[in-house]
């Protein structure tokens, strides 16, 4: 699995600093992506031949993020049949990011978008890495692994609570 | 003025029980329009088409209304410099309007939607028409007379109020 | 591709009359499923043994359904690495959606669920298939001609109303 | 067009913070206007005069901004039939700026406010633009031109981050 | 006391339903009163006359009803100086009364409205009268008996709960 | 009159920082007032006591502010018929001030309560103000010449940025 | 075990219909309860009374249910140190439930309310009986076997839906 | 009682900041308690083994916080018949802490959470102590001088405050 495998896409720069957890999970778990900006609604042109490419470019699952009224996701997912993961992001000019969340969780019969937590961007990597496992063995072991190491750090820190109390970790 | 001057479209035809109301008050005020079906998540192709072409068609007013994760104001306010009226409806699989509401009103900065009140379609044909009368004097006057006649309903109601009392009234 | 693929579950009987429509959307798409019932809250060892066997039992992909604090996808996607969608569902006892929304949609870093719409389980259904035919080109041809169906239908309905005016179909 | 096109009011003065955007870009896109304070609630009687002279001192749309309880939009709309744009401000005072979108948009059937994004100063400016350029091509012109201006920052951005990569701008 | 004390007055006559129980309670505490319909947004004028004359008329409280974007009761407030007590009404095309409720709660430092729960005009007749009997002994122990007809009617209710058992009282 | 007239009482020390500006503004207006704190769920009896006796002891209104699951106002409307204001305070544990509002402000039928804006301490005091101004000439006149200070500012406020233009203003 | 346990208490008679699901599965659980009506803003006396002598009359657990401004459960709270249960209610005259549930969960620090679902009045009366379990061995029997129940109900209704298919279930 | 009687778990480390107010306040009534971290999401299994042996281990009450789609309480609830006390905790990625209250609050019929208030992690505390109180005495009456000093403390500030003035205080 040598070619790009998600797209990862967002509706402005100052997205990337959320948008960003996805690609380093994605690094994390060996899965190749390409990123880059494409905006809904300053470059909807640009959106609707990125959309139209994505497959014959050899993406399997779209990532994109987007704020305030976010249109990317639905609008992407309106153009192509790949699955394309929704993330929510709480931009500074967001009601408290429930605009962000209604405009791509709340999509019509027929078009649907993977949406996550609002800011969630770490779980859409993951959420991309687990469909393109259920083709993709290696892939699916190395979630597996990763669902472990998240399990241990919790046992870690629950055993060092234990042995020293809360009050001494609090400190 | 003989030309099509507002394009009234809507999602879906489930949509036309609200949006007939911007029709009819257009009808009224004698402002010729268009209405159809354009649906952002189902004919994405068609809506961009649609708002590429709007102002060669002689369109100076878009109004556009939609429910739930509603795109279709927004995308065509990102392909067309026309002003483009938003109507969030009251679909049957919204959370209270909340959704169409958000995804229509809050725009990103440089894309406006001029937003009108949940299943506010009646005011979106007026809105329209006071776009269209900031140059036309004759729809300006129809205008005028369109407020004296809400005002003197209202004069009605409260002098047969207040003439028969309110427990007449309310039988 | 004659083994099971999806699981859908979901948290009450009563869920039926919703989680059906994921059911029905996998019939038209040809794409083999397995629907029960399990409950989060109370047959949370059911759930586990659901969650633990399903991907020895063939399922890629799992639907899980629920209303109130719904609890039971993102349960589900603690304990399997297959992606999980999630179907918020009104229930009787709900506050207009919000609960079950929230509930599934905002996992922690780490447990991803696909969410969708409230009530919103045809998507969820289509989203699954999506998922599957990321390697399955007879399954991702069949969603482009269920692509063109939605959009053939939207254009039928847009030439009804352009043809017979708005007036006559509204009747 | 020498004379004012555009009456800017806000309820305070310190809404000016937000304000000012409406300002700024109407001077990029050469639309004169005029800006000023009118209170509601304080100045109510300078608030009808305003409204009923806006027409005859030459203007065409009237901006108002104003939060909280935001009475300015919609009581100026109920006196003058200019279209008047809404600018919902999350003042201190606000709940999360609920109460300024509500007290906005939820206008009653006859009397429009177009309602934009909270704090959207910037596009009620654009709208503005975008209403009078219906009858004035030559900022329909410069409109057009702004849009391609948004376009390109875009294209900029997203160029800009294929080529250094996104570790390298996020820096 | 015989000369009108408390102005009763509603934006549409569709709020007659709900403020009639305003009227309805300052009858029982024989409170004078008179109820009209003044529209805000369609008869803005009327409303200034009526604010600004109410005092010279004899009133000494104003009750204002409205509904949507509730701007009456915050505006009467604006003018005159007499207590404004607003009952947010939740109208046919009200989101939930939210607007409602907000559009009267949240008016800025200097210009109170005394704002009654959703649909609670029983309870802004109550208020009015209260407002009076700080200065009427007469109206004062009409309040204390009229509360002490609340204790009884609930005392009898649970007295009758208590005796035949509630599975006979449900029936 | 120079007896007390207000009773300002709140649940808690820490809401003193907002409930001053009722002090402020009925020292303003030369209305006398008494200011403590009683707390609903912590002092319940003493709660119940100043209600019983805020009538003998001169009080005509009184002035209740609270957070959270705020019941003060409420409860002591349940005591005393004279009127009570509400003053939902955004505090620390508060979720964004709904729990303080809602639960002073949705009484039922037959003990209302007078509710101003979140943290509208200051409106809180000018509605007593205009309560005791029903019978006290002398401080009718004084609130009208509160109202004309409030205009005055604002029209000062306009004129400044009218002749310095916005752009000096804001600096 | 023949004394009474549980107080149920509730604001008015028309909460009932919610209530008794309290009351009826303490029946089944073999818990002894006392049902009346106690309203907080009604007959503030008659709670204080009963919350005082709760304690002496052999109640180790207080249900109280209540909508809209829902004060009972928390004031109850305030003078009792048994545990209360608190049933937010949705009147009729409640926003959505949202103002009963806030009412009653936000308590301050001190003076806790355990608070169940909206109209989960069932749910209060098991935690009612799980509080009482955790000195009462045949009781905590009782509520294992009512576990129990639950979880064949569902069971059987997953087999009945296995073997027949969803498509006769739904019929 | 020298034996365990309070669990207190929470999902992850960083909700100790909250949580252990609840260990606070159950050492000044001199309550055991064991602290420690599980996470529903991160260790499925590890809760369900938590669990399923509280009983055994002595504990009597179990409080469990978290923040987001908060699915700890319900599913310790599902599967122990002991009183689970639920802590919605305002995460950093929740939305204004209304994702942690609903996933926690809104049960289904059969499995009840007892809720407290977001944040409210020292109520929890209390309300386990009330509850263990209803068979132990020396408890009760640790919790009756526990609400003295609530009240006595409230009383003070109000002393302080009468005594000194409110300028003075406030400084």
């Amino acid at each position: 699995m040598t070619q790009v495998s998600v797209g990862i896409i967002m509706g402005s720069q100052s997205d990337l600093r959320i948008m960003k957890e996805a690609a380093e999970v994605l690094d994390d778990l060996k899965v190749p992506y390409d990123l880059t900006i494409v905006s809904a609604h300053r470059t909807p042109l640009r959106m609707v031949e990125f959309a139209q490419q994505a497959k014959s470019k050899g993406m399997k699952v779209i990532i994109a993020g987007a704020g305030g009224a976010a249109h990317l996701p639905g609008m992407v997912a309106s153009i192509t049949t790949l699955p394309v993961i929704g993330v929510p992001v709480k931009s500074s000019n967001s009601i408290d990011g429930w605009d962000s969340v209604l405009s791509i969780l709340q999509m019509p019969a027929g078009v649907p978008v993977a949406t996550v937590a609002l800011d969630g961007a770490r779980n859409a990597g993951i959420l991309a890495a687990q469909i393109l496992a259920t083709s993709d063995e290696g892939l699916s072991q190395r979630l597996e692994n990763f669902k472990q190491t998240l399990k241990h750090k919790v046992e870690e820190a629950a055993q060092n609570l234990e042995t020293k109390g809360w009050r001494e970790v609090i400190k």
